[in-house]
């Protein structure tokens, strides 16, 4: 028996809506809808995650914020043309691309950090609460997917709620609005009393002042940074190095990746953010340093593919010296989109049981889960397991 | 406090004691003891696994059964020159290698096979005793790391006990004596009231006979195939992709390897053993079956250390087609040698605490774990530790 | 200045003209005549290698022989489905693979072989002499891409042309005709004064009978086995590891494939011949042997797409021992079909030009050069460069 | 027959003499000399390079010039302990290492660039004369295997060799002295008439006015920078994929390495010159650019030992996109040190012979040959092989 309430549809609101993991996102939606698809990679389709009182992919209705103009049918198309979809599929759910692409709303870049934020982040609000009135939405799950933003400097007024809003009140006239755009989308969600996930690793809800906020609001909030490729397999690898006593000496990584993503991260700031939420796992999963580096290349010539190449040095009995490398080739949106649903559905049924603040629980989609130190992958399954569970208890 | 009996000694009694792992451990015994180097390796030493009332490395008695007469020493001085041991440590720990080769009894080999069973049996039955009695010591675990036989024929008296204790004293004048040399030896050491643990992929304590017998002795016993190289890292992997709902389609492995192991795993009578027990795994966790061949190569310039490729293909969401490719390259005898001192001493605590039969608590040690579907690796960790937590209390 | 007969068209028989290599290849020849691809993989379009007296794209009709009636167009959809063709490519052809198509005639077989070989030869033979009549050709390359044969047990008829004969003539009731498939489509082109070439490892042209019968006829042969995975990158590494005076140890290799090749490979008689003709190149490059197996594995996973793992040890200076590895993926049909093109060009040439008997100066395609012990990659294409400047001499 | 004059003994002169490749290289060459061990790795005593007028390694008499004090015997400790140096022929050549010690002179660092480099150089040239006469040697090779420098910025001095000896002269008070270290050791070197090699990729003997010096000294000289791991497997892989036509697209690397050149390319300015002259190769080679970065990470737990990773992609026959990686495990200076063997035989040969100038012939040592374009690891062995043809000759 599902509860009534389940009955009406949710809303899923992406930042970075034009983007490949959300054009693929909201592709696959429709696919898995119409059943054109089986649901590889959707982990809440697995026997063990399956909870029938989440939101069916029939009533998911897509919307969101981006700042580029090309609209979903032609990034689908680009997305086929680069292997991502698969042929003919487009045309197959053109209808919903077309009527995603119809809501979608100007977001607010880096460049508008200057104006007024707190006019932007009504805006943002005002947004959501139409979206999910006019379409009678039991509720709207908002999801960053917009390109990693810088790490912005750390502001007095990110530590605590009322600084906060005092200061998007009265911006300081040196430094500007208070927030980077990932958390001004977050902030207008919270108010919005819409249910949050970074699926970035910009600092999105990652501030104290917005933990107050989400807590304030009764609304949960998930994050950060999907973990899809190299920090995927860490997360296996590490506990089996650890479980085992066995000392790793160095772990390093190289990933080569083209398209938009791989653009994006080339520029050296937003690398930084990146391969920094990637190698925090390493230490907090091991408890002592690491040698070795991550490095992140643009490669134009792999398109939507990424070759990540690691390689670990490590220490067993008697000191004997042993190594392991391994490479993984895979389509970043292919790994993320089906992630995205899921934490659509997950947050979304969270909500509706209650559920508020940080979720650690979902921290097996995170590189960087917020509230928990827990990097082990098969432990952080577990973990969603029994939330799934409780979720579908009473 | 540890119990007063835990003050006695403990025996290990190695089958195949002058073998690579045997030397190995019982080298690192020594050189723990003296603490001459660091427990690497050794998980139980570890914070999450240690066990005061567990025997110290200081407690251990070392002995067993060998049918080649290459003393420990100049076996220790063949590792070294391989690489497997430090420079040094063998001339600092020559007194207990000499005086463990002193306690190694001339073991039955496949040419015995048709002796008579039930007299040799009696026999190793006996040297356990005498063994345990002339050291008082508390009780004597037996461990399998002698050569992998091949598998034998399924025979009619390894399904009951009384069946085969008939077969052992009246043995089919055509077929011979009822059991391989692995199953003889479990048989002895169950009947000596010894745990017990197949570290080989061979058949040891594997038939419901002897796990009749193991009932009734209350002993407990654990294996088969300690599980240390590919398989170790396709544990911790094979759970990546079935929690992330991603569809594993093939899984191909090529294993090099030199030394005795090595040469002895050419014989492709063996290598099935071996093979097979490494393909399980996969069927079992994924619960399809996957494309892929597992090889085995005798490659001796590669000495004791070994090399596996191994490649997996998966099919992501909208059926794309990802691969994943690793490396490992480890010293064999050093993987394996902390892990039976763990055995060891696990089940020699395991035994005071009054278990028997078989223990799928220690299938984190294993590829093809008794009495135990699971095969995920940090699964199998969280099974041990709650083990260890029990076996602490009261 | 071409000679006047260059100006004539040139027929190209294919020995398994309906097989994933020669499908490539007829829709290649077509789409790089109507230049609606680059020439990548071409080496007779390349500067140093081009001669303008060769035949055009446009100057090129395709035949040949199959045993299964699956006709082109659909092999060309089932290679478009696998990824081999781009997308749209097959239809732009259509023509050309219908025309080609009904040039096909049935082929012999290995349950021929015990038919009347005689007859059979001479029917392949004026197949051979009606198209090259029918469509004014200046001459037929003939080029064998068919299925790989198991190697057949030596006969004493395969020394000498005139036993051959006899042989033919007066099959040994026993044994049967004297021939393998591949052997009877050689003999029959050489006996219509065809240029020939081996693409396979199938025995083919490589028999004493034959060279006589091919300077008898005065035509040009090459082979055998088209070098273009694994072996390719070995006759590129080899001569690094000897130059350098570095001492090979292991070379040990895995290689994973699906599609028609695969599937026929995974026959244990079949992969005989072609693992042989793989480590035929390491030992007569390095001068002694090396450890290490090579295996080809049926992964139905995979398609048309290879996957190859190659692990090298080594020896450096003071005894160091290194290691090399290597993995290679590529799509094999499409690394064979331009060299099928470029054989057919050069042959046409070379026996334009006079050249006879076995050409070890196209040794640069092929894993087993007939006539050649030079493995080396760089030293075969100064030779094939320095034959090609002679061709275009005078 | 030898000639009277190569009777007498070469000395060789290596600039960065206690460094790893300088400090194996001598340690080799007594081994060497006394048949300890077999001669893996040097080109010149393979039958093809043999020339038995070359100095044979009884007659060579090692000095020269660094700036540490740790003397040689010690460094030879670690490079054991680092198990560069097999066990035990350290102290069989122990007499060697503390004689050649005793010959090396404190050198130039950076920090003595602004001091009177007029003076540095006959300091050092005087040394380079002293050595020869004391010794009574037929000739001294300089070969320059120190630390690699920062590229310096281009001084109009450089372009020509008298602008260059009135800076020397006459420092322009703002810059200080004209000179980087290595040109100033380059500069010595064949002002003292000696023959002299760059195996460092720092600037050396290549700027132009030294060129001239060259010439006018009537002294051969050869370089640049060593080429033994990835570069070296590049030059092997580049012409296969050229000669076969295949398009590749890029070219991404990662070399991990510990050891002191590790530490030192740790430094960013440094890691510029070499990552620079890694690349060139690619570039010259195929004739047009491609993706792809270069990594060089330090990863002190490696020690001695490099990895390097390197994934190309490229096109092949109908756009079909292909990928080939690979995976090198080396020990830098036990590759390197030979080739300085090596070189110091070959210069000394060449120089009794009167060649003088660039020596392009010995391109197949160095990733960034001196007047030559030529990359390809068998066409340079090739001009290698006739120039020791020539030598031998007459
Ligand atoms: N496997 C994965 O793909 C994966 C894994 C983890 C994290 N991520 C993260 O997901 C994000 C999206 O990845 P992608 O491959 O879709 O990137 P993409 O470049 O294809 O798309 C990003 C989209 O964000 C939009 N955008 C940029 N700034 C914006 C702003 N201020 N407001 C609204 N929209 C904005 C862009 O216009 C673009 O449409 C990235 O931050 C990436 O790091 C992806
Ligand atoms: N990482 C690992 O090393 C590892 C992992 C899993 C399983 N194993 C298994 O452990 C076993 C030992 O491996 P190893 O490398 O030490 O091999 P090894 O060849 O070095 O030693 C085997 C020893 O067993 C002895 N032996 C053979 N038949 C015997 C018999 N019938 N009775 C008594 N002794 C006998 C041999 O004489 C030899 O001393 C093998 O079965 C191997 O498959 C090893
Ligand atoms: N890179 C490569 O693809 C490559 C490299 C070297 C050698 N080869 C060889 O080229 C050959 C063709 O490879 P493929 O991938 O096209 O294989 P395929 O299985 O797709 O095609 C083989 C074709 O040969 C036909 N055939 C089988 N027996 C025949 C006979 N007796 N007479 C006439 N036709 C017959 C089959 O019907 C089929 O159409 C194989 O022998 C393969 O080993 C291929
Ligand atoms: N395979 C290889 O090892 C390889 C290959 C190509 C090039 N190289 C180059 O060879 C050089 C030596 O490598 P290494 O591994 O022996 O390094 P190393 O750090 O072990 O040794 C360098 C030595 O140079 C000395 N030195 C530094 N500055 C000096 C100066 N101004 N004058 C005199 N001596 C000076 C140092 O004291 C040290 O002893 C490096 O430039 C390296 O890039 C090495
Ligand atoms: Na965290
Ligand atoms: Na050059």
């Amino acid at each position: 028996m599902t509860s009534p309430e389940s009955d009406g549809r949710t809303g899923v609101w992406l930042i970075g809506a034009r983007g490949s993991v959300a054009t693929t996102a909201i592709t696959g939606a429709a696919a898995l809808r119409d059943r054109l698809i089986p649901p590889t990679g959707c982990v809440t389709e697995s026997p063990e995650l399956m909870d029938p009182a989440m939101p069916g992919f029939d009533r998911l209705v897509f919307a969101g914020h981006d700042i580029t103009d090309t609209p979903l049918p032609k990034r689908a198309e680009q997305l086929e043309a680069g292997g991502v979809l698969p042929r003919g599929l487009r045309e197959l759910v053109h209808t919903d691309l077309t009527a995603a692409d119809n809501r979608i709303r100007s977001g607010i870049g880096t460049a508008d950090e200057r104006h007024d934020q707190l006019e932007a982040a009504e805006r943002l609000t005002q947004q959501l609460c139409s979206f999910r009135e006019l379409y009678a939405l039991s509720r709207v799950v908002v999801i960053n997917v917009a390109a990693t933003e810088a790490h912005p400097p750390s502001r007095r007024e990110h530590a605590d709620l009322e600084e906060l809003e005092n200061g998007l009140r009265h911006p300081d006239p040196a430094e500007g609005g208070p927030l980077p755009p990932s958390s001004l989308y977050a902030y207008a969600a919270l108010r919005a009393g819409c249910p949050y996930a970074d699926f970035t690793p910009s600092v999105g809800a990652r501030l104290p002042a917005l933990d107050q906020l989400a807590a304030e609001q009764r609304v949960p909030y998930a994050g950060s940074d999907g973990k899809t490729g190299e920090t995927l397999v860490k997360s296996a690898l590490l506990p089996m190095f650890s479980s085992r006593a066995l000392h790793v000496r160095s772990w390093s990584g190289t990933n080569l990746l083209g398209g938009g993503d791989g653009r994006n991260l080339a520029d050296p700031n937003n690398v930084t953010s990146k391969t920094t939420s990637k190698q925090r796992a390493i230490g907090e999963s091991l408890g002592h340093p690491v040698d070795g580096d991550v490095h992140i290349d643009y490669v134009p010539a792999l398109g939507e593919w990424k070759t990540a190449w690691d390689h670990i040095s490590f220490e067993g009995f008697l000191g004997n010296g042993m190594s392991m490398q391994f490479t993984w080739q895979g389509c970043d949106s292919a790994l993320a989109a089906p992630l995205v649903l899921d934490l659509a559905r997950l947050l979304a049924r969270a909500h509706e049981r209650g559920h508020s603040g940080p979720l650690p629980q979902l921290g097996f989609f995170f590189k960087d889960p917020v509230a928990s130190e827990e990097h082990r992958l098969v432990a952080q399954f577990e973990a969603l397991r029994s939330f799934v569970e409780r979720l579908k208890e009473g």
